[in-house]
């Protein structure tokens, strides 16, 4: 595969300890960059940057080079991997973070392989947005296309920050309630536009088990549903898995229409739809390429009229 | 129109006080009837039973007429009208009910016209459960079609009328919330599959700006977004103008295939972007075939990948 074709991710990769209303796991291998890997692996060559710890289980190692994610740029630091706990609601649609400790990446800083460098494709999954700025400034040449998503910490202590990098992305892929806090407005609609105002034309409003709403490059709309689940066990990495899906869409077919960015929509939604059916990224494994486009088929059935 | 295509509803007529974040309105004619009717009456002709009191606007009525509603089932009783004052939350997404009174529907007990009976559709909107079960009661032959929706204080304090008459309909529209509190169910997958046990083969949640959720009469799910609105003036009403743009297509058609209760569903979809743009039925007035037309249009644009 060419260089063209490669997508660089960096993001937390972590130790999470998941707690829902009817099960529990403490050592969750989790983290943005390994969803977004695992969900995107399949569909492309995935070149990951981030640090663990002395701590992270090496058969979750084996798993992401099972995956065929390129590991060259996965530091690995003294001390524990970033640490994250938290607790799921009755309905699994919101959750507290009980803990969060950055460990290994309080001091990290990314140096990217050169094999990375020339990279078509980089996505800034959630992370303190000055080491996203980081990984974006090592590419020897501005990939095709620049993608970032983010969370409420960095709207509320790294506001600068995010601003910054957000003027250098093409697509924003962000929560509901984020976008809404990080324009001050209480219409997503209004929010929209003032995001697509700060860098990204192509915006993706993720609103968990209600699906995802996409401003295209073109500025229309997109809506597309999640699919509906009889059981969801664990919704930690739904959105990482999401970008995974969308970026590796467009990433492996290097279209970057309007319509096959509705199509990448809906890769994002697949894989997403299978990441809440366990914990970490159980369900993501082992999946055949014929499995992922059945189920990319129940979203045409779910959304045909 | 022969009889077949007609569309009956009954449900309650108010007048409303309604509060959101930026404006009030005091006297805003409503009640779940009312926007059926007003939302359904350009498809296919409207036969509405209900009560008002002494209080009722006459310009609502002239609006009715205009509309082509047919009145004849009106019943107009000393009294008041029944009054409901909410107020919204910031995000018009939950309000709060700050009054209730039945007034003339206290005593109310419907007569069906003889011009009714013998429509081939019928809606049994928002109001007690008896009053549902009476008005199928009265139809002279079993309707091609019976739709029901309900509220969350029917499946409080009504709750074995509601079971009796869910058991006699084909269609129940029912809020997110609502279908969990009927069923006892967190996941909506499990609660869709004990209400289509309960009676209704055709099951329609409403998720607000979030679209609906059908599962058809094979069982198949299809999900239908909102449109994403700049502005939303007043968010009372939607689900009731949801359900008679949805009756009205399947009474005007009188297609009931799977593929046609999907149209039915973007067509309620799209009355009900209508109605949230203005207080009471303000946007739904005077609206031209064209124009709902191409609003069902962006309904598509919004969808297709």
């Amino acid at each position: 595969m060419e260089a063209k074709n490669k997508l660089v991710v960096v993001g937390s990769v972590a130790v999470d300890w998941v707690i829902t209303p009817s099960a529990e796991r403490e050592h969750s291998v989790g983290g943005a960059a390994v969803y977004f890997a695992m969900a995107a692996a399949w569909a492309c060559p995935v070149q990951l940057v981030g640090v663990i710890g002395g701590d992270f289980p090496a058969t979750a190692l084996a798993d992401l080079e099972a995956a065929g994610v390129d590991l060259q740029g996965l530091e690995r630091s003294d001390g524990l991997t970033f640490r994250w706990k938290g607790r799921y609601h009755e309905n699994m649609n919101s959750r507290d973070t009980l803990e969060t400790h950055l460990n290994v990446f309080e001091r990290f800083s990314p140096k990217l392989p050169e094999s990375y460098r020339g990279a078509g494709f980089l996505f800034l999954a959630n992370i303190q947005p000055s080491l996203q700025m980081a990984v974006l400034d090592q590419m020897s040449t501005r990939p095709t296309l620049v993608g970032l998503d983010t969370m409420n910490l960095w709207i509320d202590i790294a506001n600068d920050d995010l601003v910054a990098i957000l003027a250098r992305v093409d697509v924003l892929t962000i929560n509901e309630e984020e976008a809404l806090q990080l324009t001050g407005e209480t219409n997503l609609v209004r929010a929209a536009t003032k995001i697509r105002g700060m860098g990204p034309t192509t915006l993706v409003i993720k609103r968990g088990e209600y699906g995802a709403l996409c401003f295209g490059p073109d500025g229309a709309l997109f809506a597309a549903p999640a699919l509906p689940l009889e059981s969801v066990v664990d919704p930690t990495g739904a959105g990482d898995c999401f970008a995974g899906g969308f970026m590796a869409h467009l990433a492996a077919t290097g279209d970057l229409s309007v319509a096959n960015v509705r199509k990448a929509v809906i890769w994002g939604s697949t894989m997403a739809s299978y990441c809440v059916e366990g914990f970490s990224y159980d369900a993501l494994r082992g999946l055949s390429r014929e499995d992922i486009e059945a189920r990319y088929q129940r979203f045409v059935d779910l959304t045909r009229f």
